[in-house]
């Protein structure tokens, strides 16, 4: 494969790895797995999923729930809180026989749906235990209970409870992840006591607690999303290994620096996106890997990362050994501090063999 | 004009106002207007520089510059290292006589031009006057004397000296960027005296000094790009006022949370980038306005903004007040942080009258 641009690589086996290993999780604790499509964003990648017998899928849009529905998945749920204005769209995937699960978390955009969804949908109530983005607090049950009995008297059908504990990304380990993970849990059984909720589905996400959790008790089924691939960010909280992560992006050498040993590569924000995680008390936007001939890459070293993005440069930070060895016009790799925002950016994987595989992008 | 989804509107009348200005200042002080395209990336806005006479632009690649070219655009500098590995590109399009001028700060890289660049291009050395990003230091005269006498030994013609003094964004105020400016055109004058340097160009790029500076002495062309836009972190070190800032991102309004004073809406860091700003002590990835009726926008309030983002979803920190007269289904606009990333996710903008403009992308 010739690279001569910033090119997003997907090593194909760790992410059938890390789709193996959390269906075969899913499987043994019998919860349903229905893996969100956000990270991946690609009908080419679902394939593989389907080959295990998943048939039911997450997204994060009405947009993502189109292109999917457009590829043969029947059973989709928009983890967001629904966008009153597509209710068109959501209108025609019905009149389609595609089964779409709507979340919502207030009694003015059930009053909506109840008016306007013509055809009957499974509701799941968003519930906060704890990330403060979106939902209801877990604590305000009346809150909850009528937005259960406003579904129960409308032609849709109550699933369940669905909740995102996205501060288990804050968590510094193991432990703190798990503690997050069974109070959120509890948090969720505590409401099957109220009226008409006893048969609620519990539906948790987050691929921190997904990847760590030894024991599901409790929960009914998961939506992770990032395992696909995972990155820096899963691997600092301790969800995966580096070896586990399946995408790197590929990056021109355009210029070295001796002075402050810095490389400067052919790779910026618009390609890997700017979140970043605190490294020796400085800004870090990816490690950096060095491509063996058939293009796996070896485990990052701490010390060469990438420090400064702007539009399209990157400033790699690394030492005189590192920069004695690297010629203008290499290939660097860079391992994203969050995937699902560095895909999000490209059109298209490159398989190791660099085979094309198109996706889709949110916008 | 119907938005059901995150939307980049494009205030045009500010857009040409923005471009009146600084083709105006740049006639006046006599510089060539070379205007960087990296920003709005769309040939159809384009079309309005060509009005005006320009017909010399910059871009910041190669892919950048093959789609301008498709435009008819005819004299394109890429201001970016070189990156010798789409030498195939810049060949054909010197063979389609686009006059297209390299950016070298490398002997390595010249060398490699001077062997492979089969038609004469202009060079530019990339000079380092203190944003350390790329470029060779203004003080390491020999390695500068020994690029130029290089250049003129090939078949290529030494253009001149091109710098981007970014350490501009970092500057508190007027007088620190008016201060930067002079210490880099000081810098730069110093180097005409080395051998073939005399009739050097001096070309200067930042938005923050070609917006601010009153003096252009010693400067023969400049290469803002920002400023067709402009945004939050230009409004705060002074380049703008908040009503010269044509983009804004329109989003539907799906959730409220009162115990908070937020409101969530669907636009998220695929649709704005992650770049912030320092407000209130937190990070603010965007100041949110209302809209009129024909979508043209009031300045922000300080007290209304978007104090995190994740893939889709915007958290905005309101007041009671807000969040009173604001129902689930309303737009709110956000302005953003970065224009240049906000604009480079999208593939067209809308006009306030719903007009569709076309644009390219990155990737």
């Amino acid at each position: 494969m010739i690279i001569t641009k910033p090119t997003l690589l997907l090593d194909r086996s760790k992410f059938e790895k890390n789709v193996d290993n959390m269906s075969q999780k899913a499987e043994e604790n019998k919860v349903i797995f229905r893996p969100h499509f956000k990270t991946h964003q690609s009908l080419k990648l679902a394939e593989y999923f389907k080959k295990k017998g998943i048939d039911k899928i997450t997204v994060s849009s009405i947009t993502m729930a189109e292109y999917f529905a457009s590829g043969g998945w029947k059973d989709i749920t928009i983890a967001f809180p629904f966008n009153i204005l597509e209710i068109q769209k959501v209108n025609e995937m019905l009149d389609q026989k595609i089964k779409i699960n709507l979340l919502v978390e207030s009694l003015e955009t059930m009053t909506f749906i109840t008016r306007h969804v013509k055809k009957t949908c499974d509701i799941y109530i968003k519930i906060d235990t704890g990330n403060h983005r979106t939902g209801i607090p877990n604590d305000e049950k009346s809150t909850i209970q009528e937005n259960i009995s406003l579904i129960e008297s409308s032609q849709h059908k109550f699933k369940g409870f669905i909740v995102h504990a996205g501060h288990t990304y804050d968590a510094g380990n193991f432990d703190e992840i798990c503690s997050i993970n069974s109070k959120t849990i509890n948090n969720l059984s505590e409401l099957k006591k109220l009226n008409g909720a006893k048969n609620a589905l519990i539906s948790v996400g987050d691929t921190p607690s997904c990847s760590l959790a030894r024991d599901f008790e409790g929960i009914d089924e998961i939506r992770p999303g990032n395992f696909v691939f995972y990155d820096i960010m899963q691997a600092k909280i301790g969800s995966c290994d580096f070896d586990q992560i399946a995408v790197s992006v590929a990056c021109p050498v355009v210029a070295k620096h001796y002075d402050r040993n810095e490389i400067v590569v052919y790779c910026g924000a618009v390609h890997l996106s700017k979140d970043y995680i605190m490294h020796e008390s400085e800004k870090c936007y990816g490690f950096c890997v060095e491509y063996n001939n058939d293009m796996t890459w070896h485990n990052p070293s701490a010390y060469t990362f990438l420090r400064k993005l702007s539009q399209e440069h990157g400033i790699i930070k690394s030492t005189r050994n590192v920069l004695d060895h690297t010629k203008i016009g290499d290939i660097i790799g860079v391992i994203p501090v969050h995937s699902c925002l560095t895909a999000d950016n490209y059109d298209y994987y490159r398989e190791l063999n660099g085979n094309k595989i198109p996706k889709m992008r949110s916008l």
